[in-house]
Formats: C-alpha cells, sequence, structure tokens
C-alpha cells in the first residue's frame, strides 16, 4: 500500500529546512479530563495546513531526479493544494501556474498570486479550470502537481507523524482528519511501521472514507459539512480505504455541532485558531465516537488554520 | 531591585506543574528576512496570558508561607490579572472574590465566574470597584491579590525567560511589551543574570515606561492606543523604571499602525492569533524602532491573546 513507509523517511530528508517543523504542546487538564492529549501544530506550517509538507516532497522529488520541466508545474486542484503547490514552487524556484475557476475566491487568488504563482482565472467550475490546466499541460509539458504522483504528496504528509513520534515515543493513538485520504495514508504508513494506531475523523456530512469502509469499496458521497471548505472531498483514495482497513486502525464520524464545540475549545481553552477540518480530529474524542482505553496516550494532528476566525469572537 | 533573581527560579519551582510550560518555534524567512527571532508563545498559557503565571507564584506563595487566610484572595484589577486571579485561586483551591465594575464586558464578568470565583458587580467604574474591594479585605481578612505583593507576580512572569533561554541558549536579546511593567522587572531580573538585553515595547499611545525614562522619574500619561486593553498603564512601577536604565536595557515605542501590521504578520506568515500587545513587541522589530546587529538572537515573547480574532478575517 502506499506510500511506503521508506518513501516518508525519503520525504522527510527532502523537506527537512523547507517545510517548518513540526511544534507539539500538551493538552491539558482543561482539554483532555482523561487521559494524555498531545496537540501537533502543523496548522503552523507554511501556507497554514500540511498541503506545503506533500508538495514540497513532489517539487523536490521532481528536481532530484531531473523530471523537472523547465515551464515548471501547474496546479487546479480547486482546494488549499494549490497554494501549496505555489508555495513550494516558489520556495524551490521553479515556475507555477495556477489554474482557478471564476468561482474562486478573491482572497485565494490574491493569496496564490503573492505566492509568485502566475494565476490564469479561467472557467465558471472547478471542472472547467481542471480542462483548462490539462490543456496546459500538453502545450507546455508542465507537470500537472495534483494528478502526477499522489505517493509523493502522501508521503509528505506521513512525515507529520515522524516528527510528532519522535517529540512523544509513547504514542499510542494519532488521530486525524480525512479528506480524500493523502494525509491519512501518509500516516498511516509510519503508524503501521512504529506500532501505532490511526483514527481517520470525518464530518458526517464529508464521510467519504467512512462510507468506502462501510461499502467495502470507493464510492461518491454527497458533501454538506461546515468542514467542507477543508476536507469535502467526495471521493477517497484507494490507498486510504486500504490503511483504514489495516491492523487497527479505525474510522469515526462527528457531527458539526461536535466540531465546531471542538474549534471553540481549542480557542477557548488554548488560544489556538484552527480550521473546521483540524477541528474534526478532536471532535472524535469530545464526542465519544473515539473512547481511548485508560492511560491512552493520544496524538491529534490539527493540520491546517486557513479558517476565518471572526467566528471566534465571543 | 524588584525582583531577585533568585525570586524568580523560587517562582520558576512553585508553578512548575502548575503552569503550561513555555512553547518556542522559530520565526522564518516570511516573518524574519535578516537575523534568527524565535516566538515564545506564552499566550497558549492558562487564562490566555501571562498572567496566571504571576498570579499562581503568589497564590503558591501564600499557601507555602501559610499566609493564605480562609477568606481567600480579593481582585479588583479591572484588567486580564482578574482573570489569573480567579485562575490560579481556583486551581490552588483558595476561594477568589473579584470586584467588578458595571462597566466591565459580559464577557468578562462570564469568564470570571466560569474559573469559579465569586464575582461582585460594584460600582460605575474601575476606581469604585477597587474601593468596594478594599472594603470586603478590611471586613473579611481576604488578601488583596493586586496590591499584595509586585515583586511575586512580577517574578512569576520572569520565569518566562528562564524558560525560554533554556530552550534558546543563544539568545542576545529578548522584546516583550510593557504596560504596568510588571512583566519587564521580572524578565529583566533573569536576563541580567544570564548576560541578556531586554528591550520594552510600548505603543505610542500607552508609554508609561518610555516617558518616566525621558523623564528620569515615574509619571501619569495618557492613554490612547489600540493596545491599550492589554497595555494601557498610566504609570509603570518604579523596578520596572530601575530596570528601563539598566546595563544596556532598551524602551522602544511604535505607533498603532505598527502594532495592527506585525499583528496581521503573525497571522497570515503563521496562524498565531494573538492580541494587540503581544503584537506590539514584534512591532518593535517590523518598525525599526529596534534594530539589532547582524547576526544577533533576538526571542519575542508574545504575551496573550485575549483578543477578538474577528478582524483577522482576510
Amino acid at each position: 500500500m502506499d506510500p511506503v513507509f521508506d518513501e516518508v523517511t525519503a520525504a522527510s530528508r527532502r523537506i527537512a529546512g523547507i517545510v517548518r517543523p513540526l511544534t507539539v504542546i500538551e493538552a491539558d487538564a482543561d482539554l483532555a479530563p482523561t487521559g494524555t492529549i498531545s496537540l501537533a501544530l502543523e496548522f503552523l506550517q507554511h501556507t497554514g495546513s500540511f498541503k506545503a509538507r506533500g508538495a514540497a516532497n513532489l517539487v523536490a522529488a521532481l528536481l532530484e531526479t531531473d523530471r523537472m520541466p523547465r515551464t515548471g508545474i501547474v496546479s487546479a486542484t480547486g482546494g488549499n493544494a494549490d497554494i501549496g503547490f505555489a508555495w513550494a514552487a516558489r520556495r524551490l524556484g521553479v515556475p507555477a501556474t495556477v489554474f482557478l475557476s471564476r468561482s474562486t475566491s478573491p482572497a485565494k487568488v490574491r493569496r496564490v498570486r503573492e505566492l509568485g504563482a502566475e494565476v490564469r482565472v479561467t472557467g465558471a467550475t472547478k471542472a472547467e479550470a481542471r480542462q483548462a490546466a490539462r490543456r496546459f499541460q500538453d502545450d507546455t509539458g508542465a507537470i500537472d502537481a495534483y494528478t502526477h504522483d499522489d505517493t509523493l504528496t502522501s508521503a509528505g504528509a506521513g512525515t507529520i507523524l515522524l516528527e510528532l513520534a519522535a517529540a512523544r515515543p509513547d504514542l499510542d493513538t494519532v488521530i486525524c482528519a480525512v479528506g480524500a485520504g493523502g494525509m491519512f495514508s501518509g500516516i498511516a504508513s509510519v503508524a503501521q511501521k512504529l506500532g501505532i494506531r490511526v483514527v481517520g475523523a470525518e464530518p458526517e456530512g464529508s464521510q467519504a472514507l467512512h462510507a468506502a469502509l462501510v461499502a467495502g469499496t470507493v464510492r461518491e458521497v454527497e458533501i454538506d459539512s461546515i468542514a467542507s471548505d477543508s476536507l469535502g472531498a467526495s471521493r477517497v483514495s484507494p490507498a486510504a480505504l486500504a490503511w483504514a482497513e489495516t491492523a487497527d486502525n479505525a474510522s469515526v464520524v462527528v457531527d458539526d455541532a461536535a466540531i465546531i464545540n471542538a474549534r471553540w475549545q481549542l480557542w477557548q481553552n488554548h488560544r489556538l485558531a484552527v480550521e473546521h477540518g483540524s477541528a474534526t480530529a478532536l471532535a472524535a474524542l469530545f464526542s465519544g465516537a473515539y473512547r481511548p482505553q485508560p492511560g491512552e496516550q493520544i496524538g491529534i494532528v490539527l493540520c491546517g488554520a486557513n479558517t476565518d476566525p471572526a467566528d471566534l469572537a465571543s
């Protein structure tokens, strides 16, 4: 199953000094009345999310193996990954062209431009922007960062657990949110090697992984959740499904009210302002969707903070 | 000058396991184009600010020496310190009574109540609430946490630099915001011992320390700054003035625009949502009010995040 552990350790070497190291803090009794919870503050990462890790690994790997064309990379994911790829390209001195649909928020268009990418606003929908990106790829030879190699981006995200486990060697379980499953797979490949359980947490209204597990195969799901801006994948990757079926890994779902509550608790008790997607991992604990054993050492990956903090005002 | 270094090391022993340990991260080139900047994330502290350290030290010291009356402590600072004292009292099992004026925000009244203190809403102004607190002290023997011992609260705050310097042994300079100067004095007493320079940063419209330095004596200043909710002291403590005059310590002022910009940069580049008072320390660097030497290792104390994050929305 992808990625294999060695791909994550290779990613770790490749992106060292490029991405920010993981900061880990302890949640105390205010947040965690029982047990030990470590919070992995990956949202402090460049671009405000873990996407920078996978993007940096992909770009660095292509450069390392002389596979990067002079036209660089093209991205049209429609999500935060565009920002990650734009950042990684600039950081490593590679041209990036990002196709965004006309429905993209002005804030995102501005952010991608600030990061030095060439932005082409094209098409009414994400799908049309993606078509334009594919034509650009055909015409110029630029590499489509989104489809080129899922394993490299997934392995980049998996480095989070290498760093978390180094900081907390007694970790039993890591809980992370799941969108399309790239981070989940990367983390699972490390977890398997280290004997750690992975719990994938999804909103009820964005449960591509959980629905696939129930059905026994990848299937399309409807998206309707407060966390859909950062999670919100209608299909999970086959690798993520395979990892969820492995060993004693688990998949849980939580409702939006639990997500909103967990996000509020993080602000109220720790002054951490994270996106709803990140809070989904903590909500798995608070809601009882995942019930740890007494003494179980839990790590929560807070993977992004590309959020509007306005609704945290008291 | 107060506090002496030994009082800070005593505070460190007393509050260990009660307050949260300091988290330190590196700012990278996005935030610090030249030089090395470490960010001390003290706003992750209980109650969202460093006030918890001084409050815990005061309460623990009184308990340790059998000087805590059964009626506990009374607080009427009008500032965030009320929250700190309420928290420390509950944490250490001591009654706390907090007098708040009728002009206090409902959010603060609620927060102090949530922390288990008995709240008495009294008087139209802070001064009237303080009078009521003094009467309560006279009647009950409760200890006025605000006036009882500045040195203990200041020494508690000084532990921040003990932890920062342990994490960054090469630190040359630490920059912190200054209100009435309690944290500044505590930090300065550690800095002197360790050979570190302290720079006190104040808003132009809240410069009790800087004005005292210029005048050569403590004097009253007008308060008009975006950071006045957390800084905003009209007089600085004599100890703070003395520390500012010591060795190569420095005092700088920055305008509100620089504070707003620094706070925004912290959110934009690091997803840290801090109060304007905290951002004042970083603004001292960005504005050029403090100009480090090449290679100078700087620590920035981000001391609080009791802020409305709504204005960080992009």
